[in-house]
């Protein structure tokens, strides 16, 4: 499925994650555009840091799982869409200097889609995840 | 019940919650200190905020809406708290200059705490509200 | 704001709750119907309570929980709905007889509706709650 | 990993679901019993369906999908657990005679574990999906 075209172009995708500067403080960077799902690294400035071991603030990621379910959502819908709720598990404690976020539209209607998204260390262990529904 | 003593000072508290620079820099600042409850003023920084209406951006919603919550757990049981899992519900789009953010615990046992967490405007419109588990 | 006339003639709510026999079996039973509120008695089966407590199945509360958000959406926008999604936290576990569920909405647009549930003891404590989208 | 021993027998597992009578109401029959992975048969009786097309209760649904969420942590565990919290997402309306039911342990630690939850149609595609916290 991910093989389809996405329903925006990248590069509307790129102006519409650029209208929040609040992405580019966070340092995330979309990576893939795909018909359902994207994927951005998220490199967490250290305000959003800490501790000695740098962990990063459950707010900013949240942030990044609600923008990364969303723009699962435009990629197969192709309209900005806004959250109507969304879920965030804390598995266990993020620090990595980059990590990886991926976001996966589980189905989109007429006005209302679903997404997971999951924050991943760069050994690939899972550290959050979240469950969001979109309108638009 | 908010009458009781929190079970940690307030001092501790804002010392707690200055650990992050997250939160000042998205304008977080505790107004009110009870046992099981807690409020923020919140003055989000244009950097959240996007559109010409500066709408703010749904994670930095969710950020103070979980700190809220925590705050909330903590004000109850005396120690710091992490994030277990949280959901979050937008209502209603919010741009006004300064909101409010309150945090009221729901029930706190052995090793795990429920609270609830709501962002209001001025008027006392509910923008958006959370709901999360904490342990500690 | 309650005492507002609901939406929906309170014997027209009561075919629709109706429509499923589950409801019946369940032992909910509706005792107020107002605009944007509801209250329901809920005398769960032995099926649905285990153990010598006889401690009330989390499935079972989670249906009366759904019920009561969805119905409180209904009294205020006229129309049946269906549930998009619904969180529901499990405060204490639940034994008694005879329960109270009440159903609040928080809000309801165009085509999306928020609505809050709460499951209580008799003396008034708080075993479990819920909040969920609805859609119509 | 599924291929790991549960960490309960199986005979142990039946027993701990043969608890709630409502498990058996709701036609619910475990066919696949792995470490951190269990699948369900559902048949649900005609009293959860409704309508002309025998919808199924969003309410037997999540009780289904929390089942299968707290064995999959039970599976990793190895002893009972209770839900904390459960979100339940409905993609679209099911009405299969017969239907599948996963669940999915994402995490456990040392008093908490996390599980995903589907519900899916005998041709494969998702009605339901949930995600859950457990403690023990």
């Amino acid at each position: 499925m991910n093989l389809a075209t996405p329903a925006m172009p990248r590069d509307e995708a790129e102006r519409l994650l650029a209208v929040s500067a609040f992405h580019e403080y966070l340092g995330l960077r979309l990576e893939e555009w795909s018909h359902g799902f994207v994927r951005f690294t998220f490199r967490p400035p250290p305000a959003v840091r800490s501790g000695d071991a740098g962990v990063i603030h459950g707010g900013a990621i949240a942030t990044v799982l609600d923008t990364a379910g969303c723009f699962a959502v435009i990629s197969a819908v192709g309209v900005d869409c806004s959250t109507v709720d969304l879920r965030t598990d804390y598995l266990r404690p993020a620090s990595a200097e980059e990590l990886i976020v991926t976001g996966t539209r589980l189905r989109s209607g007429r006005r209302l889609g679903w997404a997971d998204a999951t924050l991943a260390v760069p050994d690939g262990k899972v550290a959050a995840t979240a469950r969001g529904t979109f309108t638009w």
